[in-house]
């Protein structure tokens, strides 16, 4: 991975926005910037802040948890470990490197860690100053590297997929599906599930979040499966909805109308096209179809170190999609007396269209 | 679970403060209040806030995904739903209710997320004001209802634990033990972890938290296994470190002087005693034997509805115990070129000391 390259373009923005540092604690962006893993187990532990500056060389910041972990794993910059707090050592920082004016991640601080940061450092008349998005910003567009690792995360969960599917029958449980995809997973190698798996039979298939349960699956009866993996940092997302023995007539129905709506979206990507129109093609069609009032969530979402980062492909949205961008394709239909149909793929963006990063058909086409 | 007497104590709590409502976002805090269970994908992607009004009825705000999921779940708030987000929706009900004075959680909310709503909201003159703590200050004590579901969290913890150890040998990885153990989690009724299971081999103890891998058990190696689950809500944790097949002298040593530390605090543990004098008896034997700068983290932390919660038994709080609290007690001493050994039970406190939540005894006293 080119951290490098990333660390310098960074800079420059720093540079060009008359800010000496940023304090970067989101935990993608800290492994986009550095190769620094750790995932933060709430936003209020955090595994460490990288310090970027603009002029200066660079620090990871962390606590004694993480030092031996944070020196094996980061090469572009010093480890530093404070003992009480963060903004104590930034400020001791800022003061030796006389950095006047520190970026931080408002969109990836609590508010209260973002008050005592600036009044901490507004002592020594350091200015503390919220910055949005500018490594999300740099994440959007895939570099080569990270589209191979990518592919290699959308290959391994569809394997994983494809290997679990025959060993279900009647006698499993929506929980026994989802705890046998997991172990998969981290069998053939992921470092965990993106998400927590989605296995929803029936009814509970109509919760576009459900959660895995002790419901038995029954023959002729729907059953959504939404899982996703994360494999040496990136991740996946899939969603698959089908029957096992014989779909009625309004499953049929519902199905090939999602998928329509699926295709149709996919055709009509390309770079320059925004997230809105390219919403509303699928929605149209379901509009059309008279379940208008049943698909209440946007079309998909990017994917890259998070399983759900930017671009949002909703229909609030005018950004226009360009070459490099991962989004998943995910239309769905929620009935909440009958279930739920989404199917889900992820595409990347080309330089005249989009290629499909799924292969998996099972269950696709009916 | 009494959501109505919590709901009330809240309210008081408010008019003390004069606000005329809260928005609850902290999904263990809306869990507490009222019994609606989403966790949260990330800070970012709530799927709820409870609206508790110091003088009116209580509304719970979330998005279309959630919404039969609320209505199922919470009986003592009515359910509205938001597109456009939350902050629009709350200035709304807001001006129909004439909430002139309403507090957010300011150690649960974005930087951004805070901001936004503060300046929405004052265009229409309603002030939005940080608040802290306010509901896990009630989190701090427990009552009978939820000591009876902690104490089934570590019951059953300690029975997967003791289910999963006589079934390791030498084949086995760190990961396919933390697999091991989360399935046998999920197959006997967890919701989940409630972290990451740590499996450390060898030099792997001694990172705190380390991350399970390739590594093979070999005899006479010391194995760390930190584990917790979260039963109907409510979180267990649980440390042991031991050596399958013979532990060497130096092994003996600081398994002993870890121990012997623990011991000494769990016996000091009364209410009325501060966090750091309880942290004082561990780390004084640990220092006293020499190992002081290898014990880098607190003595222990609250568990209740988040696995990491207040208070923290660390050498920088003066806050004292109180009957009903519950935390744990784990002192540790790491050593990078060696490993780690930490001992961890769960206490609560009663009205003359405390009481030992875990019983599990097997390799504890070597």
């Amino acid at each position: 991975m080119d951290y490098t390259g990333r660390i310098q373009k960074l800079k420059r923005s720093l540079r060009r926005k008359n800010l000496d540092a940023i304090l970067i604690g989101q935990p993608e962006n800290r492994r986009y910037l550095s190769g620094y893993t750790p995932r933060d187990h709430s936003i209020s532990e955090s595994s460490g802040y990288l310090l970027v500056c603009a002029r200066d060389d660079d620090y990871l910041l962390t606590d004694f948890r993480y030092k031996i972990q944070a020196e094996h794993e980061v090469h572009h910059a010093q480890v530093l470990i404070y003992t009480k707090g963060v903004h104590l050592l930034l400020r001791q920082l800022a003061l030796e490197l006389n950095l006047k004016r520190i970026g931080f991640e408002s969109n990836y601080i609590l508010h209260s860690s973002a008050i005592k940061l600036i009044q901490t450092c507004s002592e020594k008349d350091i200015t503390i100053t919220p910055t949005t998005e500018l490594v999300e910003k740099m994440r959007l567009i895939k570099d080569q590297d990270e589209l191979n690792k990518i592919r290699q995360s959308v290959q391994l969960n569809e394997h994983v997929f494809q290997s679990v599917m025959p060993t279900i029958d009647a006698d499993c449980t929506e929980l026994d599906i989802a705890i046998n995809i997991e172990n998969t997973m981290r069998h053939l190698g992921a470092e965990s599930a993106s998400f927590d798996t989605i296995v929803a039979i029936g009814l509970n298939s109509a919760l576009p979040h459900a959660v895995p349960g002790k419901r038995r699956l029954k023959n002729n009866q729907p059953l959504m499966v939404d899982m996703g993996l994360i494999l040496d940092g990136y991740c996946s997302d899939m969603t698959r909805t089908f029957v096992l023995g014989k779909a009625d007539s309004r499953y049929l129905e519902i199905h090939k109308l999602v998928r329509k709506a699926q295709t149709a979206a996919i055709k009509f990507i390309r770079p320059g096209k925004t997230m809105k129109e390219v919403d509303k093609v699928a929605r149209s069609l379901i509009n059309d179809g008279g379940y208008g009032q049943n698909f209440g969530h946007a079309l998909g979402h990017g994917v890259g170190l998070a399983v759900h980062e930017k671009p949002r492909l909703s229909s609030q949205s005018g950004v226009k999609l360009r070459e490099g961008m991962v989004v998943t394709v995910e239309p769905g239909i929620y009935i909440s007396d009958w279930g739920g149909v989404r199917l889900e793929n992820m595409v990347v963006i080309t330089r005249d269209g989009c290629e499909v990063l799924n292969h998996d058909t099972t269950w696709l086409d009916l």
